[in-house]
């Protein structure tokens, strides 16, 4: 069966996450949305009436919304997950703290109204950007590295998951929204940066990291640099 | 088996939502940190090293934290949601979306900095309130009238499930903390009205809400009444 993937054209955001699973796992799908174009994907979701928000997946009569929710189908139905219930379950576990750290991220840049411009909120953004790096950053980036020094070399040790690679990329947006600011904490998270590392050398992602289907991070999407917002 | 719970004591917070699918459900568990205090928890929580925020429900050799991973958990042991692939993604998906309105409805009293005081961040907390109040609030409650719209009495229907609890919490937190918008709003969402009522006189509930386990909401929880913050 091919999936049908249905994010907004234009930006990694959270449809990212879902295609580096599809991809690591060499699942057929189609991208609905860069393929048709955002109108396409406002008729579909409104058609279908039970999504909030994208990313979703159609599978057949199944269509699934939430990032995490895909991923812990995907999980299940292809094995780039764990087996057994506890790992299932403690890999969507980290998986939704990536999800929180994520939304975290967006909000840095829209504090007051994610309907209106960052121009519109710079000086309450400053403020939410300071608490980020300062505490926020460093209680997030701790744990993950906690988890990994507790596991090895991926969230569930020796066995690949798709938290690894939504691990690989949030630092990668992390490190393009805020350079500095990484390049203070990658001191102390040693083995997420080399998670990061054996992401984006796995050869199962060579094509698909190398080619042009792979969105680079830009300022319409969930991590921005605004260099005004990032520091050491 | 008794499961153990642990939440922050002395607020409904996320661990509220669990608490509901537990009592419903007449599921025997220990709300251990309001046995034994804040420090017990901070002490569990640093000695599991796999927990990034309460609440966490602990089954046996099993720690599951998120609180919409517990409820998945809890809804595949206890029946206390859907059965077959569909509908249990179907409501695990419906959670997320609750979920992420809950963390929308916190940031509203604390827009820039989760660890300082609301007082420190009022000027940005008033310009968040009237996004919430004009934009955030009609769109997600929308989304769920809509949903009960083509489900019936429920999310899923005629069957409940954990995610109609958690509907009834965020509404009871969105009425107590924004009661003049919610009472414009509520002209437009009968139907999330009638769930809110219909959970509030079930049966199984009865004794626990109408009992002193059950928490009222207050100013250090998620949902705060800020009158400041409030208006039609």
């Amino acid at each position: 069966m091919t999936y049908d993937l249905w994010y907004w054209p234009g930006i990694p955001g959270r449809g990212e996450f879902v295609r580096l699973a599809l991809e690591v796992g060499k699942i057929p799908y189609r991208d609905r949305a860069r393929e048709e174009g955002a109108e396409a994907l406002m008729a579909d979701m409104k058609a279908r009436g039970t999504v909030y928000a994208p990313p979703y997946l159609v599978a057949g009569d199944l269509c699934i919304a939430q990032t995490a929710s895909i991923l812990l189908f995907l999980g299940d139905r292809h094995g780039v997950a764990a087996e057994g219930e506890k790992d299932r379950l403690f890999v969507h576990q980290v998986q939704l703290t990536i999800a929180d750290m994520v939304a975290e991220a967006h909000d840095v840049h829209h504090p007051v109204a994610a309907s209106r411009y960052y121009e519109d909120q710079k000086p309450e953004a400053a403020r939410r950007a300071e608490e980020f790096r300062a505490k926020r950053m460093p209680k997030y980036l701790s744990y993950f590295e906690r988890l990994l020094a507790a596991g090895g070399a991926g969230v569930l040790g020796a066995r690949w998951s798709y938290a690894d690679l939504s691990l690989f990329q949030l630092v990668e947006g992390l490190t393009y929204a805020f350079p500095r600011r990484m390049a203070t904490l990658g001191k102390d998270i040693p083995l997420t940066l080399a998670l990061r590392d054996r992401v984006r050398t796995l050869p199962e992602l060579a094509d698909y990291l190398a080619g042009d289907r792979r969105l680079p991070f830009n300022e319409q999407g969930i991590f921005r640099h605004y260099p005004e917002l990032d520091g050491d």
